[in-house]
């Protein structure tokens, strides 16, 4: 069967083609800034991919998205709100589409292809502009109500900046592309003479490039890595002790979100753990699906749908 | 079918039986202060309701319980520790013995009984010398991989005060009967001279007490009462923007949780919601159960064992 | 011999004239908005009450005055910066004019006729819009290089609120009127029932109503202006560690600034002072000269002016 | 003229011996744990520096000195409390002695012979053990009634962590060798692979050590070096805002205090600095007399108790 699966993040959209559990191709653009704009940038996407024997599409959107309706709330990262997506695009692709959270959908992709393989209980974070969370539960996307899994936004410390949403202090503020941007401009001021700001002199200052000087072994780099990390670490600590699951994964598009952050959050999360002398730290993983996680698990839940695998209310 | 429902918390034991949905017989004791007498108390209670024609007994306790082995692995406020609390029990008394947490069960007999019948994805959060919870998804008790619901030690204030868990600023440090007294604590050595002060010049400060006072129209008691209720709402977001549950119950021991402290949390939790212009505030109800809640839950607990009801391992 | 003196403040201007040490007049208007404005005021309530005799005019200003240049620099509450105000009123007023810090004349108001009558060592705390400071060594004003004595603006919580200032956290973020304002409002918002929260329906929630309602006894008025004290103490113990100083005063607008919030400050001041088993902690005492403290030691150091009392550069 | 100055801190003694200016002779010995003890090895330290010729002795000392009696009140970092230390040293050697806090001297040093020559209006600060504070108003040592300028223990952060003084959040938690220390270990903890780590494997993770590593170009050593010196800044905006010095020196015997930690506070300074859009930062130097200011200072204060220089009460 082929279908087709759009991940539409913060920054960018990126789609892929796939038939019977293989990416055959792939297309990648700028998230538009107008609601109108996305519905076109998504067809632009599924037409170059070629529409041709897609039984179905599948869109991971990051943000609020109304289930099973499809309809995107809100997000404070993506334009427009109350937006009928599933209902525009279908119309306009002349298939049947399924729309959802992009972390719960590389939740799945997780859960079925990638590093939770054979677990059942899962809870996924995505790292990028700002925190996803996908949380799967005896193998099924769990959404409570619709908009479950959005722990970018558990309050962190009441005392923190402003969050994109507008509320102070959200987990995402301190673990994310932004944060780790924000860390290292502290730490260029501060050290204007350093390697690091020199090495930051002609070039942007964003997650990405913060990320790829860590793995290139720049040690104040990895250092501001690890203080992600261990922000990061400590909110999984929270969801552990509401949620506990068998799996943790992490995942995202900040760089190559690998051990240099993960490492450091196992630590952290082991030294918070609740009850830790009493229990186990569940395994926290490194997504293995890479930037190419929501996408393959839109494509997964389009495929889904034309199978009629029960995907009730929740 | 007759059962016994006991519920164990950190100061507390209330045993009840129940016939048909009915409860015949009560039985409150003191938390003892060692593993064995725990199982002593519990024997004790079970002998002195009467075990004739009980066909199981549940045990709801304060802090983190393996299932379905039912063990009690550890908790901050109840005596011992990795204690086979299930199978000592099973031993003494002779007949089916099911253990779980305390808010677990609670959480059971409010969506059976109490305040969130007719929902089926529910949250309750218990108000006591910590904070408990208990998850409902699709009717059934939610535990992941047996611990879930210990959102008391979710992360709220990094800089907070210590926990009794030995972290820093868990949420049940400021949302408790402990982070009441200490309020009130604070007003009385800043005002010893006001009538709340001279209200407790020869009563101890408890949080019964405050709550009483608040209660009895103390405006200063209901000042302090209504910040806990901040506080409580202010994590109750967080709970909402992970699970997204259809209905929050909050219940517990502190004095009468009422309208006193659920008002001003959901005044917060509406100012706090992510996303609160695209969605509505799920219903954040007072339990209905009162201090029986978790007893009752036990009991149904127990019923469902002996008449087989599917609890798979989560 | 008569002298005006005048008290500029973020919100109003008050003018005496002082005979021979005595107030014979005064003049009291509101503050306006533009630095012309300011300069017409203060010409407008000299000319009012009579000019006829006066040797000297001396001007006391909520912000950074250079001295002895008496330009007024900046101000967070005042309209203008880099003002020539001694240059221009003596153009204006035709008599010798002097301006200065107001807490700094108030400082002097209190060690020369006022409640530190005696101590040749004084630091001076002043409550309105902000938090003013004056020092007094030797019983003289002590000013640094110009501007000392800005103590509202000494960090008091990194994770604070946004000072008008500009920065975070400054000491008067929490310890003035708006402080006040903000917690009740808070109050309010809690317990919208409360008769707190009914007595100001219609009335607008003001510092000096909120002090006027803890004066005549509502409880949570005296719970708020407590939780003010409390921050007051707090800072001024770090003074006394910076100054250690024979005594402190507090004076300023925030209402009848007296018992109701220097009591707690006393309190808390005594819990925290360095070194508290092996010293004594200075007196603190309320301002004997009201809202008036200003202006009078506006005129005080306007006939120290003529009278030649050496007022060296500090 | 011979005098000796004495330098007791925390972890040391340094003494030396000054004749018309020039140090001629030092001992240093390690700082006693009972007050017995400290007596006797400044009696010790002067007797190996010969008293022959000596006309007088100073002691600085870290902690709470009463002026002119020369008891030492108490310190945290330093034996003993209310101790008549200048009374005792008189009896033992025989000629006339000053004791006076440590930074004071220091501050008197830095003034006379160091890097505030010139400068009329002096804040010296001392990193260390903890934080230490001098100040110099028209030539002379200020000390308020006796104890100014231990600023180390003004509020800097309400949730931060306890100090040695028993109080939570004094400036000199976050600014000082322990506070390096305390960075340094979160460092390596967080990545125990790092370069950073390796370096203190088989080493004693102290302030002198990291300090020598910024100081041999180690970057992770220079950014804790630096944000130790971000929190000494944002203190020292402090202080002149209260103050308004002429100048601040920054010393003390955090392994060479040098441009590693002061450039970084200059910058934070200049970003927090009180109207700065109207006033000049005031120079922020680093002291020139390095770890032999306090003693230096010593010497000189008991030169001028020879020679008569009024020394009033402050």
């Amino acid at each position: 069967m082929a279908t087709i699966g759009v991940d539409l993040g913060g920054t960018k959209i990126l789609a892929l083609r796939c038939e019977d559990g293989t990416v055959v191709a792939r297309h990648r653009t700028t998230t538009p800034r107008t609601p109108d704009g996305t519905v076109a940038a998504i067809h632009e996407a599924a037409r170059a991919l070629g529409l041709e024997g897609v039984e179905a599409v599948g869109v991971g959107i990051a943000g609020l998205v109304r289930w099973p309706e499809g309809s995107f709330a809100w997000g404070p990262h993506v334009a427009g709100s109350d937006l009928p997506l599933r209902i525009e695009l279908e119309g306009t692709l002349g298939v049947p589409v399924v729309v959802d959270n992009d972390a719960n959908v590389a939740a799945l992709a997780e859960h079925r292809l990638g590093a939770a393989v054979g677990y059942r209980n899962v809870i996924m974070v995505t790292l990028g502009t700002g925190i996803g969370g996908g949380i799967v539960v005896d193998g099924r996307i769990y959404r409570g109500e619709s908009f479950a899994g959005e722990w970018g936004h558990m309050l962190y410390d009441p005392h923190g900046i402003l969050c994109d949403c507008g509320k102070r202090g959200c987990w995402e503020t301190v673990a994310s592309g932004p944060a780790l941007v924000r860390l290292a401009r502290e730490v260029i001021e501060l050290n204007p003479d350093s390697s690091f700001a020199v090495r930051f002199a002609d070039t942007p200052v964003t997650g990405e490039a913060i990320t790829a000087a860590a793995d290139a072994g720049d040690e104040i780099a990895r250092g501001l890595v690890a203080q992600v990390g261990a922000h990061l670490g400590r909110g999984i600590c929270s969801l552990i002790a509401i949620l506990d699951p068998e799996v943790v994964v992490v995942g995202g598009g900040l760089g190559s979100v690998g051990e240099s952050v993960v490492a450091p959050a196992r630590r952290v999360a082991a030294d918070c753990l609740h009850g830790s002398a009493h229990r186990m730290l569940p395994p926290i993983l490194v997504a293995a699906l890479g930037p190419d996680a929501g996408a393959i698990g839109a494509a997964l839940l389009a495929a889904d749908h034309v199978e009629g695998v029960s995907e009730a209310r929740r």
